[in-house]
């Protein structure tokens, strides 16, 4: 069964936007055991846009096509497709009303040019759109079904798993398959990669893919056999339990392909326990991890970005003696800096950083990369340095901050034992 | 002239990495007003990539290749690129040692397998890599000349931009062209490009763009007459401030292009100021920004992240009586948490946030999406509030932070004039 993916769109072929779309449908077909033959972005002319779907509907089976359903001039897309099929366009109406009833909801008036959208070719069937104007349509063409979807990532993702996976599990025999992730943390991809080489001869039944979301490792399972056979979840799960056996306990951040910042949160959700940041050289970007999870104020107190010794002292009470003795990066700033974020707080942990994230103000004695981590619960506290130097500020801020998380999700793995 | 680009890998093909590649190699052509013909992404599969080799060949005078050069078996670009040109891969000595050097640099033992990448087709150019081990080469096939260019994103830009542009200009007509980018804040997509329709019509040499980095859009233009011309710079002037006089002053972020947190840097370093600031639903993300820009110490203080209400009185000195009356989403709120932390931190400045990013706790008076932005400067202090939702947490974060270094930078330009 072949599979072809067409992006259409200026927006794409002059490298304004990165074209999400094709990586996310390749990445829905791949999980149904399906790898994509070739994708094709093309822009918004006429005649380019006819050439390759008469090219791809020669080659492929099924091909999803994105982009050029929208109201403008330069959305060519369902005339194309009747022009390709000698088919013409004509008006749906429950597509019609669709439009009419979105922009009524949004409570804005509908333009004149919105009615060309509910212009489908007549033997194409309609996609319901639920979260925007451009209904999508699906028809046959040369070897292929073709399916027509609108460009916007959200409303392309909505209409791809409600309409066309159920009506590709429909027409084809293929379904759904058993996935799942895991996420690693400290282990390059190249390692990772390398300690599971056996994985394919011992699982043969079982696709093996890797994602880097750096500084995060996604390890992707998805299973060829069906996922309404017993055997298939047995064989899941040793070969997943197989995984988790070939690495240390403390790189293995979720086995549920969690997020640095989910997993901690959750691990602190469930103890009902709350924490406290002080942050030097990830500058707020715990912080915002943490806040990115929806709910955090139930676990997230308190976070001081003490970039000035002046604050360090001031604001975390961080012992005046110990920045002149030691430094600002130093292991015991950052473990007096976790104890005082902790206490200001009256948080259970707190948690610091100190370092360097360059390009400038590295040493020969503290070079770019160099990472102080800190970390206080009631009545204990303490620190770690690390070399972590990715010669990149933005990059090494985010190892940095993925670290120091981690350090405290070790912690909370180990009060849960 | 036609140029086509090509992306190999399974990584790709798969949906494990979005191809920037593609749209980075394709911005580069737009920018010296070339638009590219076809994008195809194809994965390690020998007879399918030397399917698409053909296929380019014959249509498109310029082909960029990336991915597939590496040592591992997967990588078969080099063999393919030699098959279609009844070639034979043959060592280039300079690439052997450029490749030895790479390992002796980095003080790593060279695999056997590396040797590997020295093969290349006998006939074809080497283009050495700078940055890693794989060199790159170029080739006629067919109609078009076809670069190779390794897929690590870093190694390709730095090939593509050091030895692939030079010699293109050698070979075609074509050259550098003037370009720039004007940053806006606080106007839709199709609100500036509504706005710009007439451009085309006044400047028809000017190519415009749009690219939305959220929630700054850029208007991105790219002159179709050489740099070197004398009219084309003055042409170029006068299409820029047109543009400018189309949009609110305190839309336009930078027209040169830079961040929000960039320009607001900028502006900082430039006036000799200080700044702190205060965060409650951007969670960290303002100080995360301002702390990305290279050489933040000279301008960013400290930041408090104050979710709690109890920090935000014991940290910020915010009155107890405010919250207990109006709640921590109000304007007095704001506006004593950028006082206190101004006061706290000893800088110029103070900024702060207070409101709902959801997806919970909105209510009817104070809905998701209600940000209350707090400023003090010495002797003075005001707060706004806006209600700018994005349906989204991590959207509505990001549009608040923004949304309150807007005010920062609107007040220090007002300081320049």
């Amino acid at each position: 069964m072949l599979v072809e993916i067409v992006s259409t769109g200026d927006e794409l072929i002059t490298g304004s936007v990165v074209d999400t779309n094709a990586s996310y449908i390749a990445s829905k077909f791949y999980e149904i055991g399906l790898m994509v033959n070739r994708c094709t972005i093309v822009g918004d002319n006429k005649e380019k846009i006819q050439n390759v779907l008469e090219q791809v509907s020669d080659r492929a089976d099924i091909v999803i096509v994105t982009g050029g359903l929208g109201p403008t001039q330069d959305d060519l897309t369902s005339e194309i497709a009747a022009l390709i099929s000698n088919d013409e366009l004509k008006l749906d109406k429950q597509a019609l009303s669709d439009i009419e009833q979105f922009f009524k909801r949004k409570k804005i008036k509908m333009s004149e040019t919105n009615n060309k959208q509910a212009y489908l070719p007549s033997r194409a069937v309609m996609l319901r759109n639920s979260c925007g104007t451009a209904p999508g349509f699906f028809m046959n063409h040369g070897r292929a079904v073709l399916y027509f979807l609108p460009g916007v990532p959200g409303e392309m993702k909505e209409m791809f798993e409600t309409k066309v996976l159920p009506d590709l599990f429909n027409k084809f025999e293929i379904s759904k398959r058993l996935n799942t992730k895991i996420s690693l943390f400290g282990v390059p991809e190249s390692k990772a990669a390398n300690d599971l080489k056996d994985f394919q001869t011992r699982f043969p039944d079982i696709i093996l893919g890797f994602r880097a979301a750096f500084p995060i490792i996604e390890v992707k399972l998805s299973s060829s056999l069906l996922a309404d056979d017993q055997d298939a979840g047995d064989v899941f799960l040793k070969a997943k339990n197989w995984i988790i056996s070939r690495f240390d306990n403390k790189n293995i951040v979720s086995d549920k392909g969690l997020s640095m910042e989910q997993e901690v949160a959750r691990l602190l959700i469930k103890q009902q326990k709350t924490v406290a940041v002080a942050e030097s050289c990830t500058g707020g970007l715990i912080s915002h991890m943490l806040t990115d999870v929806p709910g955090s104020s139930a676990y997230f107190l308190f976070s001081a970005v003490t970039y000035a010794n002046e604050a360090k002292i001031n604001i975390l009470n961080v012992n005046n003696d110990t920045i002149l003795k030691y430094g600002a990066v130093h292991e015991h700033t950052a473990e007096e800096m976790a104890k005082g974020v902790m206490e200001k707080a009256g948080s259970d942990f707190g948690i610091s950083t100190s370092g360097i994230a360059g390009p400038t103000g590295g040493t020969d004695e503290k070079p770019v990369g160099t990472i102080c981590i800190g970390y206080a619960e009631k009545g204990f506290s303490t620190a770690r340095t690390y070399c972590l130097n990715f010669n990149d500020r933005t990059r090494n801020k985010q190892i940095f901050a993925a670290a120091c998380l981690n350090f405290l999700r070790k912690k909370l793995k180990e009060f849960e034992n």
